[in-house]
């Protein structure tokens, strides 16, 4: 391997030569061998947009040469398309500002830039990391900018399509079987009827509000640290830098970012991607609910629930031949379960800022990257390879309803409370159906028996 | 002790004479000897506001005798005032859907109202708690509904205001300190120069912030279960009751209370709690920031970092005479730790419903009413017992402006990062000034010094 | 109601009458009103087995003259009895380190002992609350040693006795059901047979596990930070001391006590807590466990898996007549899911020890001790109103395992599992037995069909 | 890309040819695209582990064809040696049960076999991945064992070693500083003196019990589940081949693993797991503790605590030169933050076993083993990179001492505590000394301050 030498204040130190980055970066892989955690793509994706978006407005504003400028902008746009992700080593577990991370894509765009202008890398010259790449800015607000503008991206492009999906699928199943009564179950015992349609409207309910929950989080995750430079008071950066490159990144992304009101709270805290991530935690107990009913509806083949079919899609066991699970379930509630550790994380994360500045940026960056990545794969791989799927067990269900001793419930505001126990009761006891021991009992004739207990017209107010 | 008997449908049991409870409740106390937490006073409230707008939608429907439903309304009532809360003794720690509680509404009501016109307690006679003061409901919504309202009205009668009341104090010390400029830290090491007013804006914008997320998740919290009955069907409710019902319970409260449009998604699911609380979450990590940089900024007296004053309310120590600690601090930061605690048992409890019911209603009532009365108590008792109080030090902050290192970032946008490091580095190896050491070092004449380095000129854009 | 006065170094304070608190704990009353969360009462007692223990060993020291030392330990010893239980009204929510408890503790002893000397409350004299009561201690050893003796104390007194009263009937579940063969479920799904003994012997070995797990973390809830008094190095307290109070306090409670080797961890980290907790933390995970799969194995009870008759405590619906629901498991899993939002309260607060001291003390005990309280009163409840009266449904467990596609895999290591899987997928398909495709597609004739598959000789290795 | 066609009982499907992998796990890549989290290597090597061991035993035992089971135990070797870690591409979010990473082994290892063989690849013949690699074993002890296996070699060979090499450090400071006297700091304010030693002594006990903690949660580790096969019983397993099993992963690993004593609890329950991780959060806690104190008596340069001078690594800021930060204790701080979150969601995914199964296995594994080795890698980055080249700052630890007010503790046994508590006081609010105030009010003399207010005696009992 090849070598060059680069440079920062602490010294001279070798780089593998087809390398962009530079001496922190390089200083970061000796001091942080933790893990094998990298930072996000996402994140290194946002830091390009970042650092475009300032080259931008450095240039019109008059700070940043546009010979310069230029061939920033043209590095940065590389690192945003993703082209330079084999340049962008460093840990998760690092300086808890990513200030490595943020020195990393000013070393790589300066290098990347210099090779475009035909220069030396490690030079710094004529494309410094620092004055002219970092320009205007701080790792304080560029890093938490990122996390920012990655995380809304993320959300926005594919978990909420991802929890569309699922919510067209569970919405489709709600009306297909809109005819389809069941028994209900309460406290898993059996209860009064519904339809499995009304069942499945009840996930789907849980999904549409999830998604409106995870949107009522967007507009403050919308809001951008840039321009606080390095403890919010915008030194070093001119007058409308803030407001201009949040401008920039909406530009380049499509999102209607906004400059932070207070740029202290935005250093200091991220209050918002905790708030973000607490809706993320809700759709995962939700989603967790839904896998869970399913697996257990799904339950059999002969000796469980078997209200459902799901789709058979793998060997379910290794040894015991035939058997099918509900794998996709499995995936999914082990990924809500992550998202719950997740949120704890974040939670605990958050709440550690010092002063002007907290340093758990990476951590957060990447379990509420991770929370989301999860949630939507996991959204669409339970789609795609199981609800569109599922099928129910008529016969089972039928049966299911037939037998059912709180049908008797019907019965209550026409015999009261107590009478109708007893007949549930005795039923239960002898083994026999609740219409002969009603009529039995004397309580109802057959007539009124028959008129009343109709589970098709118990699914409803009347 | 004189008792009367009560009886349900398993049998008469023994009631302490003076207890308006029944046999439900009775048997609930035998049952379940399990801890010292008993339902939280807010729900027994809202059990009471339900119980009596059903009996006057009830009646209204004409389903129920108005001599009956007249006397249910003046009972409920009693419960709305808390005359009754003696006679609410059940455990958290009972069945999850609550029913032993909404049976103890219904039995107390009952037997009040029954003592009303004259009855004889226990004998359900004109007053039956299943038949009238149940009448169109289930536990399985009624005790959603009185989750969704106890936990509206704590947030907005006591939480809110509490968190406006230390919003105001800590925006009047952001303005009155505009004008002292201290050292900014990050990474708890000294940083660039902003005021303390400054600092305290950011604290005041996490708790501006925190209120405005609590209500954006209350229109979930309005929309309630009631209607839906056993398993969301509304069987036995008549059609409107659902709707009526919320609103005669918006009429109560004076919330905007609405029906859930989903009741299968409302019983057996709780996601508004838990989004809801997720909001508490964040605010309690705000909180801890603040209360946590407040004990440390006010460290000292003499060997702490000293910039601020913290009100003496207490002797601090029973070894270490004279001592005053941060107490206000200690008991807000308890507060926050215990809403985080709270936060996981939420989630995971919303996450375990299974089929048409969540049973984990008791543990999400008691916990979500905690944290809401924890953070609000603790919210008032920080303010007014520490932050109206704090004072600063001003000399020990300008002491420590004046030693700052970092004072030399204002000089990187003339002299290059790359030589203002090497001031900064000279000047704390050697124990010498910013000035002696840029100046001596030609790197910039003393009046350029002089004119650039100014800590009050640091605090913002240019 | 009437006053006296009581003074601190802050000056006159009114306290009522009646009350033998002084004027810190009358001050901290004033500036903690938050929640209704007061000190747990096993703290209170454990106050008392600290001060009357370093009395004792005050006096053996000669550093505390008996006329005073004697009324001391009298009126400590009224503290641990609780007859002075309403005399400690704090809240939880105060000083971390429990300072104002510890004076609590100190006023109470100091005035009651007064009393009993016929003297002035209020006086200090002769018995002073810092300079006698509270010899040679600081709360910052007192606290922790309280924490510390209360946790041990609950532990072995109730919650190891309640886990092996679970387990005991678990353990004779498994015993008495060892004949009685059901299907096995993985993934939910139907696999091979085993005895419900077998099952049962799964969740008896989770208890005694449990059980030894919190053994395993007693020793070091068994070292005691007395003796540390303020920061950990023991100014102001005699050689000795700190190890003498240990034999005291091991003599009051005849439980084996020590002296902290460290001191200074001792008091700056709670790790001892946190670690036990994990015990409890993992119990809970093994409660929630048992307690789930009972309420699944008794669903129904026409419409679910059926094997288990739960006993019948309560009505179960206030809507739906004669419904008996699964009340102890819904109890019992809520108590678990609490102690699990304990152990990150706990974590938390560990982790947030500042120099010298953890000023999160109150909140750990608070969490700790009611952990440990609802998992033993949730074990007892649920062992005496659920698991001793659970009946096997044998009907439908025979018919389980009749109709299992699952015990094809008795085959598989004659025929393949390829061939083996075959027959299973194509009976699934057909509505058929095994026995049918088995014999039918020729794979072993009827004789060795039935020699193999035999559901009794598939429940260990042969 | 050239492929092979691979068939499972689900039917053909083409697979690359340079891959070992059979069906079912090219099948588990389609159904489960999902995040990028993989298995975790060391439980692919415990997977090779297992089936080297299983293959020798049913040698042993004379079940397994010599000839089939020496290239068996050949081919588990590369797996355990890591040379077909590329084989195992499967995802964490797969099958709860690890099904799918078990097959994933067994098709690799039987087409590395029948390689070894020179035979067909995909072809089964003559090494069955089901009939011969998987022989007397299911997935469901198979996975299990492993990351049990996975979970005690990674403690034992990275972590414990990482803990020790960090408590060596911090053992020899607490040596090397035992007579630097320094303020101590409780509530974070001025509090009596220790030496600095005593304070790094508490760190180093701390780490010390950590270590302890760990290794008692090891013989549950040691436990394995290997010969329950399906559901806890040891169908199709020979009588002893669990016991043996256990004895050759033993020898294999050099670990002391037995076999555990009831497989109904080792399938469907992982507390060993859950309580193990209990004692990796306790040692966060300590971590947590340690890496903040550090980092506030690190601040500074000027303006913040300035006792201890950490080691400069990197440059700290991309705009403020020459800052330098506690860069090993962010990253520290953040690994056991995560830590903190993995807990949650082991003992979340730990409760919810089902039946005769948990289905959280890969998740457990993989959030058990990212623990271990960010505690591992973060401790001994931690120690290189900042313990052992922590110096102290000796001009303003000696400041510190020399002006606190608290030292007028060691008056108190003399004067009382009320006497010395006004001397502390005036002198606070003088800003005086307390030797002017002691002197000069009159209770001591000059002399008698002098004799006994001399921190130096003040750090242990007398």
């Amino acid at each position: 391997m090849t070598t060059r030498i680069e440079t920062d204040t602490f010294g001279p130190i070798e780089v593998a030569s087809d390398r962009y980055w530079g001496a922190q970066a390089q200083r970061s892989l000796g001091n942080f061998k933790i893990g094998i955690e990298k930072q996000p793509k996402p994140v290194v994706r946002a830091l390009g947009v970042v650092k475009r978006a300032a080259a931008e407005v450095n240039m019109a504003l008059g700070r940043l040469d546009p010979a310069i400028g230029t061939v920033i902008v043209a590095a940065a746009q590389e690192v945003i398309d993703g082209k330079l992700d084999d340049h962008f080593p460093l840990a998760v577990w690092q300086t808890g500002s990513g200030t490595q991370s943020n020195m990393n894509a000013n070393e790589v765009i300066s290098n990347r830039a210099i090779e475009m202008l035909g220069g030396v890398m490690g030079s710094k010259k004529p494309v410094h990391p620092n004055d002219h790449v970092n320009m205007s800015q701080s790792s304080n607000d560029t890093y938490p900018t990122a996390m920012h503008v990655a995380a809304a991206e993320e959300i926005v492009a594919t978990l909420i399509p991802a929890l569309k999906h699922l919510h067209a699928a569970l919405d489709a199943k709600a009306k297909a079987w809109s005819d389809i009564v069941k028994i209900g179950r309460t406290h898993t015992q059996d209860a009064t009827p519904l339809t499995l349609g009304q069942e499945f409207s009840g996930y789907a309910k849980q999904v549409e509000n999830g998604i409106a929950r995870i949107e009522l989080t967007l507009p403050a995750l919308m809001e951008l640290a840039q321009g606080g430079t390095a403890v919010g008071t915008g030194l070093n950066a001119p007058v409308g830098f803030a407001e201009q490159v949040a401008d920039r990144i909406a530009a380049i992304t499509g999102l209607p970012f906004t400059s932070a009101p207070n740029k202290f709270e935005a250093l200091a805290a991220h209050d918002a991607m905790v708030f973000s991530h607490g809706a993320l935690n809700t759709v995962a107990a939700s989603l967790f609910k839904i896998a869970n009913d399913i697996r257990l509806l799904g339950s059999g083949p002969r000796a469980g629930l078997g209200e459902l079919s799901l789709p058979e899609n793998e060997p379910g066991s290794s040894i015991m031949p035939g058997k099918v699970n509900p794998t996709q379930c499995e995936a999914l509630t082990q990924v809500c379960v992550q998202v719950f550790g997740n949120n704890a994380a974040l939670t605990f994360a958050d709440s550690q800022g010092h002063f002007e500045l907290n340093v758990y940026n990476p951590l957060m960056a990447y379990n509420f990257l991770q929370s989301v990545r999860l949630l939507a794969d996991g959204a669409v791989s339970f789609t795609d390879n199981c609800v569109v799927g599922i099928e129910p067990r008529l016969d089972n269900i039928r049966h299911g309803v037939e037998r059912s001793l709180m049908l008797v419930t019907a019965l209550a505001p026409k015999i009261g409370y107590d009478n109708a126990a007893k007949i549930a009761k005795t039923a239960h006891k002898n083994g026999t159906t609740l219409r002969e021991e009603a009529v039995g009992g004397g309580y109802v004739t057959a007539t009124e028996f028959d008129t009343i207990v109709r589970p098709e017209d118990m699914i409803g107010p009347k």
